[in-house]
């Protein structure tokens, strides 16, 4: 047994090693705390890219690495995989399932820094969600990637038509990043990669709808790039229906306003909600499940219990402005945390806290091939040169040198022969065998 | 709707888009028939490296291609992913389920040729699968890592020190070319890569325990290179037991020569049986359940239907040696057998077939880096240069050059860094949750 983390120092609990939880962990690298990372994976998920596992362009492995991999040259950090059970705030205790803490079912907190993160919200019909998948974990990616290769394949070998037709149709309800980046993503599979790999089908005739509840797509952007992104996808194919909600999801269809559109795929890019860890606290939640948190990003009543990332409900100083849930939100908010906690460990006061200042660095959507709408300092980019962009901050950003390496080939690969390579059906063997029908729909199993 | 496949010609039906099932349709690509390739799964496995996917070092894509996509210049060739429920000799029939025929549940054959390999045997123990997971498929490779990373993560904060003995602790059983890369490929994972990352054990006292029921590892090379494998493994740490039988495998670990080991990480190496298809063609097997074929790999009595690759029981007419279960030999065989309907389907007799002669190419293992053993053309080779060759040779024949270059820059990078970036623990959201215990044993979704 190693004795690193029997040294003294005040007890740190981060829970979630996405952007936030990494952030905090690495701004207390330097301080004398005894710092615990738990997640309920292995592994942290640049979710930024996880599109482009969904729709098979990269390999999981290229966009995650396991998070003690990850610090593992912080000695005062300890990582552990588990499930959180709750936190009971009035006890200053973190509750575990089966428990990392040698046996003990709750270690104690100095601080807690509460990272968990969001999970899809379907607008009161949880029921939806067996018919439209989300995207938030490695495991949503690979079962839309599933999903996706599936349906051309029910397809080649369908001899009704409207069925074929059906199968042959993608609805995305959703037009934020993640619903522009899929449509675009899967109707370039369609119409560029895929085509001369079937014999009874034109995969070009494929249809990819984009609903989006609102007047335009891409809401955090300026109405400029709102529309170039809508003029964009159109011009690839993708039919864009602004101010349609959908009402109603089932495993045949998805009904909006009134119509129904026989649709065999559909992804959902639409709401998200805090996790529900939060609710275990017991403290004020907003609408979407997230904590309404103060200036510092504490809990109202408890200075040492901070919430970052898409579970915080928070405002930046600056400008009063809600703090997206976007990476960057959560990255800023996880340091700032880091550090406040490890002035204070060396002996700082907590009442010297300045309040959390978000800095918005940008947007960025990619569209397609070549194509993106990136808003960046307040100058509008379209087209090529955002795409230049938003490919050189992503790769920037990936976690590890050798992630960058890979998705840069990979990127450079596709873009030369518009492949994708990673088009692999994995799953459990029975539901590999038969051609989908409609029980495929019901299938819920990531894998 | 294409129109390319219903030109006429005679129907040639292959099941299984394994190396022989490839090779086949690929030496049909000129013929003037109606080829139809029906796999359960809609990619092709290079399967002698997945066990490096098993360990992390490769990412599923970079050993898999879709099967379609790797015909998809071969017009006169149709792929389906489907489950075949049976064959019908006497009607000439291939029965599916769902039916890729459009529609129809079976499909008419003029040649059949049935390339759907083998799976694993636990010699009548069929209990000790859930213990003991063998590596065939992509998902075993996949389900495989996740035990071995969840190993670790569990002896991390495992109070108990015999838990966290056995948790530390590999057994493999079979000391073939698997068993053998999978044990030093193990070591390394544990001795190399991830001590830095784990805080509470020392991931260098790691324990992998090779069993072999003969008296030497790697029974198909000559006994010097037998040997010389045992020695480099052994150098490694591997405890390699020669003529140890393993007679019981529980939760708890594996009961070998009467002796109990406690280990709670057991993978199956050993045996392989013919695919469960073979029993459907009521035809003469061989105990390990392959077809029984003939000179010209026919089953006896239907000239038009072939076995080849790892389901057929087959003897080389040079030598009368039989054909053994690796890639070469289904290659081989599936290339001879496209050869034969290539030219009987042109107007040849089938009575001008010469008997199938297998071209032995050579054996090589990898043991561990820059270690490994080749025998080619009655020449042994040992150490660095039988790796380099090992190298060499497996990445010349992926299927596509794709995977050649991310395969090489891969091995490039975990050579300089010992590094294995995969370390992905993929599955079931409440399978990643808690610190496995015994519980996660019993579980075995692929995933």
């Amino acid at each position: 047994m190693k004795d690193a983390h029997r040294d003294a120092g005040p007890r740190v609990v981060i829970i979630g090693g996405g952007f936030g939880g990494l952030a905090a962990a690495q701004a207390l690298a330097k301080a004398r705390v005894q710092l615990t990372l738990v997640d309920r994976r292995n592994h942290h998920v640049f979710q930024p890219l996880l599109y482009q596992v969904a729709t098979a362009a990269l390999s999981p492995a290229d966009i995650a690495a396991p998070i003690r991999h990850v610090l593992r040259k912080q000695a005062n950090c300890q990582v552990a995989l588990a499930e959180i059970t709750g936190i009971d705030l009035a006890n200053r205790l973190v509750k575990f399932d089966g428990g990392p803490a040698h046996g003990e079912s709750a270690v104690e907190y100095d601080w807690l820094i509460v990272a968990a993160g969001a999970t899809h919200s379907y607008f009161g019909h949880p029921e939806w969600e067996q018919f439209a998948p989300g995207l938030k974990t490695l495991e949503d990616a690979i079962l839309i990637r599933r999903r996706i290769l599936l349906a051309f394949e029910s397809a080649e070998y369908e001899g009704d038509e409207p069925r074929r037709r059906a199968a042959l149709t993608f609805a995305i309800v959703g037009g934020g990043p993640t619903g522009v980046e899929l449509a675009g993503a899967i109707m370039e599979i369609a119409a560029k990669t895929i085509p001369a790999d079937f014999r009874n089908i034109d995969t070009k005739t494929t249809r990819v709808i984009l609903f989006e509840g609102s007047g335009r797509l891409l809401e955090a952007f300026p109405p400029e790039l709102s529309e170039r992104a809508r003029r964009d996808l159109e011009a690839m194919g993708v039919q864009v229906r602004l101010n349609a909600r959908v009402t109603e999801v089932t495993a045949d269809g998805v009904t909006v306003g009134g119509e129904f559109i026989a649709v065999r795929n559909v992804l959902w890019a639409a709401g998200v909600v805090g996790s529900p860890l939060a609710r275990s606290m017991g403290v004020e939640l907003d609408r979407a499940g997230r904590v309404l948190v103060g200036p510092d990003l504490t809990v109202p009543g408890h200075p040492s219990v901070f919430v970052v990332g898409d579970l915080a409900a928070a405002k930046s100083a600056g400008t009063g402005a809600a703090v997206p849930g976007v990476a960057q939100g959560a990255m800023q908010a996880g340091a700032y945390v880091g550090r406040i906690i490890a002035g204070e460990s060396a002996g700082g006061s907590a009442l010297a806290r300045k309040p959390f200042i978000y800095r918005d660095n940008g947007s960025m959507a990619t569209i397609g091939r070549a194509k993106a709408v990136a808003w960046i300092n307040g100058m509008k980019f379209g087209g090529f040169i955002a795409w230049a962009l938003w490919g050189a901050i992503h790769v920037m950003f990936l976690v590890n040198f050798r992630s960058r390496i890979e998705v840069l080939l990979s990127w450079l690969w596709n873009w030369l022969l518009f492949s994708r390579d990673a088009r692999l059906i994995i799953g459990k063997a029975e539901l590999d065998i038969a051609i989908p029908r409609d029980a495929e729909l019901a299938e819920r199993t990531p894998s």
